[in-house]
């Protein structure tokens, strides 16, 4: 295992030279907002935060977070405006303007990502004025406990759950964020360590550094969350909130068989099929009914926005399915720039035309039932009792193809989500079936996607 | 309602002709009998029992029930052998040997067909030696009953049930034997009166001439039956034993239609469809999958044998079905002389190749499981985890199409009935699929049947 850990720290640990550009960019962009920042009458200090300020970010990763603190009592209001005239100042004229909790600018500079972002100077961190007030806490948390050497593990730590699809709170993701790396392995680290004990967790897991509360009391605060882990900046807050119960398993089941045997594909996996010609065997393979629906997002929407609305949409859409009598197999979502497609598989993709219409047991009047049927075109049998007494005609199904169920359900768009309605209002939508899924996901570079959904595996499996 | 009561009653009381000839072939039949009996070193007593013997037997049929009542303590053993004798010698020659709890006769005179059972001679009908003991006591308790005005309501109530579907104690229909009409109808009729009570009946009736039990008590005596009507013969027995939940609603949706508009079609009702175009049609408007089953069965094989050993036939292909993954819309079952049909209809003939195969959650180890199907030839993708945190394998399903799934269940033959089984075991079995079921049920005349099937509807609204 040491073996293999070497190796891989070799590949990921950031070399001299990419330090250096980082730690200049970053110094850079301290100095320019301090500049910037003197212009205005209220008093705003810049931090650096995230991986990039504490050393733990991966080779190759160029994403730096520049926090724009301002006085606690500061109005609303002025942060927001401020915060933005700044962070347009120090992108020099490469500046986009985009929206989480608050608006917040994002910028290229020497080719690193950079996210410039207004928060509040806050004492006390269980009394906050907006959630990314957390993060200048959390980097001083960390910093007062990451040696070098505990730097080096985090990286394995979060090249591991890269590995293996489980890395980052996006809610593209619903994985391990960065911050949560750094606590496991202060907690339980170094790396062999914490997946020796990952190996060991059950279906859920609670950790809390102070132990004020019980593991019960923490369960009833976060409910149905796999993994607890308590924020030691502040404790009413889950710092896993975003591990969904997939990546968790995920996870326990990687640090098992990592244990058994370790080998660097946990860290460096093979990549799924994607030329056309094995996309296409793989559909024939599975027999089933593909249906891909392709849509065109606004592009300066973020991923964070368009996949939980993506979800929402797509929940949807299984569930008109589903009253229709169709079985859903399996579906995905993608999304990217302004792009993004559902994919459902069916079991199949036509029903029979008759479908049981079932009517009042005794006790209950019949007649409303049987005369709004009885002569009704859609009547293909009944009224006849069934085994357990109940009045039944048998109907003609409204719709029984699928693609039918999806247009209909695409055209109302009800239950979609506010954006993806909007949307489809503007560009509409389009419906794929079958190969022909292949042709569009090469459009749209989603290959990728669409090869990992077919050939589903753990990643360290492939 | 009197005008098509008035009606009915003229179309379905035997003339005066009819009763004279039964009553000439009746007493020709005890005669004889007693001159055979007189042989005997036994002391048998004929007596005629049933509809006929009661004059509550509908025009047109044509069922003598003639029993031998031999002495309480008669060995088994010598009941059985002289009552066959005595049978035999009355039927001159035309006897056919039947069985049923015990052997019987069934012959053919003056074109009556003749049941001549032995019996033995019980005072106490709550401690008999067998069931058909029973049918002397049942026949004196309604005689003392029975004024010939009665008799005719017996009739308007025997030919409705018919009407509707719901006659007939045997195991072919599971409805209203001919005793519990007459039992109906003394403690609720005349007919008129009789469908008003049952008209306002609820999903369970219990019905105690005796009043000693309450209710409670009895639905725990006699559970899951919706209809309780106890023996005033025999009070540990349910009269009403034999009505399943579908005729007792049937009855209700009945009565409550037939006081709203009374007709004669509840009587005498329409025919189902039966011309080969009409089949076809209807199969085509079902847009399902239809399968039928053709066998072979012995010839001496009484319904009440061979109803339940198709109905548990059935069930296990349906069960057999459904867990390949198979849904089956509905289905039935036919048979006469040597010839039994079981139709099942399915949503659709054929799945998809690729079918979930779920692992172990979280806390139980894996390894068997993956290694299991990791590198086998039906995995077509995993392993991956689920919503739930499972592990989950694609595999490819062994048999996709529903024939194949029937046809392997009738190659085994395990949970049929036992003659079922022993007949496919010597004359095979023929699997039709789709339209070909018309012209097999043309060829064992069972288009009536199929009519019936596809049509299905309650016999008064068709």
């Amino acid at each position: 295992m040491e073996e293999v850990l070497k190796e891989v720290l070799k590949e990921i640990k950031p070399e001299e030279e990419e330090q250096k550009n980082l730690k200049k960019t970053s110094e850079k962009l301290v100095e320019k907002a301090k500049e910037v920042s003197s212009d205005f009458e209220i008093s705003v200090e810049p931090k650096l935060v995230g991986s990039a300020a504490r050393g733990t970010w991966l080779s190759g990763e160029r994403d730096i977070d520049l926090f724009l603190m301002f006085p606690k009592d500061a109005p609303q209001e002025k942060l927001e405006k401020i915060g933005l005239e700044i962070g347009k100042k120090v992108s020099e004229g490469k500046a986009r303007e985009q929206y989480a909790e608050h608006p917040y600018v994002n910028t290229n500079i020497d080719g690193f990502d950079v996210d410039i972002v207004p928060c509040y100077d806050i004492d006390d961190p269980t009394n906050l004025r907006s959630s990314v007030d957390r993060s200048p806490h959390h980097q001083e948390y960390i910093k007062g406990w990451l040696t070098p050497e505990r730097a080096e593990q985090v990286l394995l730590l979060k090249k591991f759950l890269k590995g293996i699809g489980a890395y980052g709170a996006e809610l593209k993701v619903h994985g391990f964020s960065g911050y949560l790396c750094e606590l496991l392995i202060t907690h339980f680290g170094p790396f062999q360590e914490l997946i020796k004990s990952v190996s060991e967790w059950g279906p859920n897991k609670v950790i809390n550094l102070e132990s004020k509360r019980d593991q019960e009391e923490l369960q009833d605060l976060f409910p149905n969350q796999p993994l607890i882990f308590v924020d030691p900046v502040d404790p009413g807050r889950n710092v896993a909130a975003s591990v969904s119960k997939e990546n968790y398993a995920t996870f326990i089941r990687a640090a098992q068989d990592f244990m058994r045997e370790p080998k660097k594909e946990f860290f460096f996996p093979n990549k799924p099929p994607t030329s056309s010609q094995e996309l296409e065997d793989l559909i024939d393979s599975r027999g089933t009914e593909i249906f891909m629906i392709s849509l065109d997002i606004p592009f300066d929407l973020v991923l964070d926005i368009v996949y939980p609305q993506l979800r929402k949409t797509k929940k949807t859409l299984i569930k008109r399915l589903e009253e229709a009598d169709f079985r859903v197999l399996r579906s995905g979502i993608w999304a990217e720039e302004n792009k993004a497609l559902i994919l459902l598989e069916l079991k199949v993709p036509k029903l029979p035309t008759v479908k049981k219409h079932i009517g009042p047991p005794l006790g209950i009047d019949a007649r409303p039932f049987i005369q709004k049927y009885i002569n009704s075109e859609e009547a293909l049998a009944g009224p006849f009792v069934n085994e357990d007494g109940r009045l039944v005609f048998e109907l003609k199904r409204d719709r029984d193809e699928a693609s039918q169920v999806l247009q209909k359900t695409l055209e109302l768009r009800k239950g979609f989500g506010k954006h993806i309605e909007k949307s489809i209002d503007a560009e509409g939508y389009e419906i794929i079936e079958g190969k022909k899924v292949v042709a569009k996901a090469e459009e749209v570079n989603a290959e990728e996607f669409l090869g990992d959904y077919l050939s589903k595996c753990l990643p360290w499996y492939r």
